[in-house]
Order: C-alpha cells, then structure tokens, then sequence
C-alpha cells in the first residue's frame, strides 16, 4: 500500500525535525513573544498551502516555523499578562504528545478504560481540593465556555426533574453577579434562559446582601423560574472571589443549583495562603477549573465536577442504536467508578484531555502544584507593591488572588493602546488595557511561575513619564 | 528558581522516553488493539498516582505503556470497525504534537493570526469541497455535538433577527429524519427547542416524499416556530445519505436555517466516485465534517463551515471588559479574513485543533486525501462482496459510503455479544453489535485506509457456524 498511511524515510526525517522543534520550543525560556502580523502580509509570506500535489512537510514545517508561529503569540511568555495566560509544565506538555499519538477515545469505558481510570484520579484530587464528597465525579471537557454550559444543563434538568413535568417548558432563569464570566451569559442564550444580574460590590464580588436584595425583590414569576446560581471564584477581569458560604445559603433556601465558576481561580484552591477565601465551595452543586490556566497545562482543558456523579449522566446522556452497548446498568446509589466521559457533558467525541495533568500531577506531586501557585500569588503582591511605589500608577484594588488592576495617572485610552502596541510589536510584554467602571485601565493576570519581580519592574517602568 | 517550572535532565529523559514511545506507537502497524478491564483490577495494577510528592515521570509512564494503554482500545487499528475508527495520519499526529508544544491560543487573530491563517486554509478546502461560496468561514470546534449545536445556535439566532424581536421567546422547532445523530436531539434538548422527526425511508434516509408530508400535516404554531432543517449526509449507523437537494428545496420554500450533518461523511466529498451523491450540500447555511473521523486527523476536531461567515459570530461573540480588545469593526458585506475563532461557535479557548488536518494536507496534497477516502470505499464494496458470498451471512442493504449492515442468519442478541467479547478479548476485533430496525445486527465503519479485504475476511469467518 502507497499512500499517506504508510511510513517512510522521509516521513520519519520529518517527525524528527518536527519533534527537535518541539522540545526546543517547550525548554526555550522565554520563548519569543510573538505578533500578529495583516492577512494580506501572511499571504504574501506563505501563499497557498494546500494543493493537489502538496508543497511537502518539510516546506510546511518551514512556513510555520519561520512565519505562521512567530505570527502567533506565546501564552506562556513570562510577560504574557493579559486574558489569562498558560504555563503548561514541561510534563503536561510532553504527556499531552503521547496523547496525540495515543489514538484513544476517551468517552467511554468500554473504550478507554485505561485513560479514562488516570483522569479520574486527576478529577479526585480537584474534587478533593475542594472538599466535595465521595459522591463527586466529572469529566474534563473542552473549556469554561462547555464547562459552565453543562454545569448549567445538568442544574436545569435537575429543577424539571425535582418539578415533575410543571417546568419543562418554562423559560428558565439564572442568578449571577456582573464579575461573571461572559460564558455565563452565552450559556444562557444558547439554552434559551435568562440571566438575573446581582449588583457586584465595590470589589465586583457578588456578596449576601445584594443577592438577598435581589431575591427579594424578585416576581413570583421568576422565583418560579429560578434553576441555578452562579458564583466566581476568581472572576475573570478583577480575579476576586465572590461570597460563597452565602450564596451556598441563598441556594439552599431557595433550592436552586449552586455552580462555581473557577475556570481562572479556583486553581488557588491548592495554595494554603488563600484557601480559606473559597469556604463555601464545599456546598456547590458543580464547579469548574480550568487546568489550561492556573494549572499549567496546555490548550484546552475544563474540569467540571459534580457533587453528585449522576447528575450529569441524567442531563447529558445521547442514545442510539450504535451507543447503547456504551450503557449498561448504573447503581445511583455509588459512586459511578466506570463512568463514561461523554455521558458527563454536552459532548461525545473527546480527546483524553485530562491525561497531560494527570501526568504531571503524578509526575511532580500535588505539593509542587501548591508551590507554583503560592509563587505565583507571592509574585503578585510584589507586584502590587511595585505599582505603589510609582507616583505614576494607582493600585486600583488589593488582589484576592494573582490578578492586579491599576490605572496610569493622566492616560488616555489612546495613550494605554499605544503603549500596549509598542510593548508587543517589540517583543517586550502583551498586556492589552481593560477597563473598571468603564474606565481603560491596566491588567496583569499572574498565572505563569516563570514570571519574576523582574519582569514586573520591566513593565511598570516602561510607563513612566518621559524624562524631559 | 526551583520546580516543576524549571527544565532539568531527569524531565529531559523522560521527554525521550515519552516521545520514543510516541514514535514507535504511531508506527507499529497494527497497534496493540487493548480491551477495557474492570475499574478495581486497575486500581490493583496502577493504585494511587496522585500524592504529595509524585511518583516519577518515570514510573507514571511506565504504568501508562504497561497497563493504562493496554486498557484503552487503540481506535486507528486495521480492525476497530465500531462506531467511527480514527486513522490519523503520521503528519496529522506529528503536528497535533507541534500545536501540544506550541502554547498558541487559537481563539482570536489578536493572539494566533498565524496559526488561524493556516487553519482558515483548510477550512477552505473543506467549503469548496461543498462548492460553498467566497463568503464562507468557519472554525474547528472539538467535535460534531459541539458543531451541530453551534449551527443551530447561528440558524436560531439568523432565524430569530429576521423576525424582529417577534420570536425571541419562542420556543425553536427543529426538523430532522430519524436517522440524524444523537447530537442532533441533544442540541434541541441544551437550546430548549424541539425536534419534529420526519419518517425515514426503507434505507433510512430523509427523503422529499416523507418530508413534504410532514411539512403539510405540521400544525401553523409549528411552522412558526420551525428554524432548521437537519439533513445528514451519512447517518452514523447506516452511512446513507439524505437526499439533500430536496431538503435544500424545502428548507429554501419555508425559509429556514439548512444545516447538513456530515460529521463522518461529508469526508466522501473529496472521493470523486461518490462526490455526486451529495449534490444539494452546496445550498446549505452550515454543514459540519470531523477531520477525527475519516480526513485522518487525531481527536478531537470537528469543521463547522457557515456559508456566510458572518452568521457564527452574530450569534456567538461572547462580549466582557476584558475581550472587547478583540472586536474591531468588521466589514460585514466582505468575507472576514481576520476573523477571530471564538466568535464562530459556542466555545472561547481553544487549542489549534485545525492545525493537524492543515499541515498534513499541506504536505500530501489533497489527491493523497481523495485516494485514501477512495480506498476504504473499494474495501467497502470488497467487504459487500465478501458477506454476500457467504450463506451464513445477509447484507442488509447496499453500501452508499463506508457502512456495511449486516445479519448473522440464526443468531440471538447474546450470540452476536458473545463474538464479539471474544473478538475484543482475545485482541482480534473491535465490533460491537448494532440494531436496525430493532434487530441486532452487525456494522463496520471503515474510514481507515489500513483496513484491507484480508482483515475483512478474516473477521467474517469468525462468524461462520463451527463444523459439527
């Protein structure tokens, strides 16, 4: 057989090129920044690679090498600060490889058993981190946006089921503070639901006495209605972390699913110095992490766990003739230990995704995930002392956790794009402006441990006042 | 600095290591094909990885390649014929493990124009392969559930904007036939729509007949609120293909959304052979095809092609302080060129999960693509061959792709289970039963061009009755 199946010498010439590349690329510190470059311009540079014939790999490498990764920019730059980075180990990296050339199907036992045992225990210890039962279980999908949406699913199902048919057409509604995640809202649309905004307090944390207010000044209509909860801990532009404990009460007075959007912060669940802030998970309904964030792994990774296993099969399990031998008979009164992924979340088909944590977990140890994240805390604090250092900055909120807000006295929001343009067309620093209180400001997210003291002095001097 | 952020040589070995096993596992031809085993035998072989200080990257990749692999089906083996193989190339691979190291977040043009530039390459040649027009775009999401949904989410949303205001809370009513993918019902059941089934024809497929006679019989209230019309074009069970030009006839009349299906089939419309059974795909407003399925990419990986582009992200940009960054003004009478991934579905992060399909187009040329899907179409008809030739056996019906259904005259539901735990078990096969028409039956789905007669037959004499 001839054919692009079959391995050849040349193939394997460029499998290693491909693989030096690789490891030079993940041992490089710091990698190259990177920079967008106009369509046109890569047009010009790389012209049309997809042909009858092919332009061969080695041609292909070369282009992405030389042009198309440079074109990109380095979410584990140590002065990567905007969004929310990565910094994916070296472990995870290498793990997530065999991944790739693993061809396994992770969404069911029957499949994947051996993959789906190890990212089960990597599931264990986030669901351990924030004390939930022995009745936990989740899978991994493929980012906060799925995360939080089936989450949302699997609440909803449970308020019609708890209704008993009195609800399944309802227009349902949800709980959240303005500091939630814009994929809260995205869920919402595509599930045909509604968001309550709670006013965030002058931190954005969604705190007791503005959701009680808002509960109480809820119609009947939309108490009725009311299926979930959302809180944060760790949103995404202040990185603060809503009131959990109380929110834990308001949905259990209530009766409502309590979800956790962690997908930056709940990461910090593992660092001792912070733990104490998230009291109250322990009572969630479901939560989500994201290991490509704070976690250190590469793209693209959410855990979602649930308090209770079962809840997400009974949302999100497909039939048919060719899935049924996937389902066989499943005690709800145990914890489900031969779960199939798929059947967790709105998905079917997945990636092992969870596998390059579980890796490095196993790897390196849970304690050295608690000391990256307590540097990476510690590396924020002198952060925040950097910025009151300089007259020219205003520290604009103490971090809750490893993200800082600040505003450059006497910029305009012309004067923050350009400084931000300037810093990422020469190589120095991506940090794009946000904004607070409709105000363009400045953002670091700290996630990635190579990032020093240093490399935030760097930063904060490059926005001093010109000496005149 | 010390930790798992810091390169060292006991990492570097194990980076070998790992990778040398990649190596070897994307070339041994056949793989190992593995079979499950039961959670507690596991626990007994592999115990706890997850502790306090780690076990070794060592030790963890050894438990990986002696026991948790072995326990996983390898869904790129020669005789994995079960729901839908994987047969990526070694290109495809190689690069998935040049994107796992890149750290390039694919989600906007701001961060990944490179990589988003090569990835819109291959989605072009995935549109024109449907001689979709110049206006189309689309983005690689993680798979057909998350691209079905994200389709209909544009089609709700399109259909929604067009009547001003008038159905923002109605209730959406999908049309789809019975033999549409599970996915399809669960995107209706996520969105909070409906799903009218049309009867599907002694073939399983939709066809115009049964399609107008439940438009006519449809009530006014759910013409209403009818906003897309599902057609697949090869069913996951059967692999036929609706007929879509009448499809794309009614869809057009009552003007709704059309999306076409075609997460495992629509890969036969780079086979000349059967390119003219698709004819009608070219009048969709979405189509999906999962290059993890039979373009020979790893998982996971699905295309979603808007023929308009600018229809994903009406109904998908996800707004918050800290992403308006990435929305400039877009000219929306001109395809977006500079287009931003996120925006074009129902996710946010995002691997480069396109970059594997482009790199190994780009090295093959796309007639290497057209010759593998034509390859396992000749097995397939070598396959229909070999069960008709054989009393014991009965074809169910002609192959329109690269399913072949068929019965093992005189056997019970627990004699098919039985062949084919033997088949697992004992590292020969993996085919698991199948029904139609409520009859178990038997079903191979070949998309791996490595599946030849041989393996074929050597599979059909296992079910031949024993020689008394």
């Amino acid at each position: 057989m001839v054919g692009m199946h079959t391995p050849d010498a040349e193939m394997a010439r460029l499998a290693s090129k491909a693989l030096l590349y690789s490891i030079d690329r993940i041992r490089v510190d710091p990698p190259p920044l990177g920079a967008p470059r106009p369509y046109e311009e890569l047009l010009e540079a790389v012209g049309q690679t997809i042909t009858k014939d092919g332009i061969t790999g080695a041609e292909a490498l070369r282009l992405f090498t030389e042009v198309l990764a440079p074109s990109s920019i380095s979410v584990d730059h140590p002065k990567f600060l905007s969004f929310v980075p990565g910094a994916p180990t070296e472990a995870s990296i290498i793990f997530d490889m065999v991944v790739s050339a693993a061809s396994i199907y992770a969404g069911s036992w029957l499949e994947g058993a051996g993959a789906v045992f190890a990212e089960n225990q990597a599931l264990r210890w986030i669901a351990d981190l924030a004390d939930f039962p022995a009745s936990a279980g989740g899978v991994f999908v493929s980012g906060g946006t799925a995360g939080n949406m089936s989450a949302l699913l699997a609440g909803r199902h449970w308020w019609r089921s708890r209704n008993e048919g009195r609800h399944d057409h309802t227009r349902g509604l949800i709980m959240a503070s303005k500091g939630a995640h814009s994929s809260v809202a995205q869920a919402a649309r595509a599930m045909d639901a509604d968001v309550l905004l709670v006013p965030a307090d002058e931190r954005g944390r969604l705190v007791g006495s503005a959701l009680r207010a808002t509960v109480d000044s809820m119609s009947q209509a939309d108490r009725d209605r009311l299926f979930a909860i959302v809180a944060t801990c760790g949103t995404t532009n202040l990185g603060v972390i809503d009131e959990l404990s109380v929110v834990a009460d308001v949905a259990q007075e209530l009766n409502v699913w309590f979800h956790v959007d962690g997908a930056y912060g709940a990461a910090g669940l593992c660092a001792p110095s912070v733990r104490h802030k998230y009291i109250g998970i322990e009572r969630a309904d479901s939560f989500i992490v994201d290991p490509h964030k704070w976690l250190f792994g590469p793209y693209d990774s959410c855990a979602l766990i649930y308090r209770n296993v079962h809840d997400g099969p009974r949302a999100h399990t497909q039939h048919a003739e060719y899935l049924d031998v996937l389902h066989s008979e499943v005690d709800e009164t145990q914890p489900w230990l031969e779960m199939n992924p798929a059947d967790m979340a709105h998905h079917l088909s997945r990636r092992a995704r969870g596998l390059p944590l579980w890796f490095s977990l196993a790897t390196h140890g849970t304690d050295a995930y608690a000391d990256a994240v307590e540097r990476t805390l510690k590396v924020t604090k002198q952060g925040a002392e950097e910025i009151r250092s300089r007259p020219y900055l205003e520290l604009l909120l103490e971090p809750d956790l490893s993200i800082l807000v600040f505003r450059r006295l006497g910029w305009t929001p012309e004067d923050y794009q350009r400084w931000s343009d300037k810093q990422l067309y020469s190589g120095e620093s991506f940090i794009v402006p946000s904004s607070w209180n409709g105000e363009t400001v400045l953002r670091f997210c700290i996630v990635n441990p190579r990032t020093r003291r240093q490399h935030l002095i760097e930063i904060l001097d490059s926005l001093a006042p010109e000496e005149s």
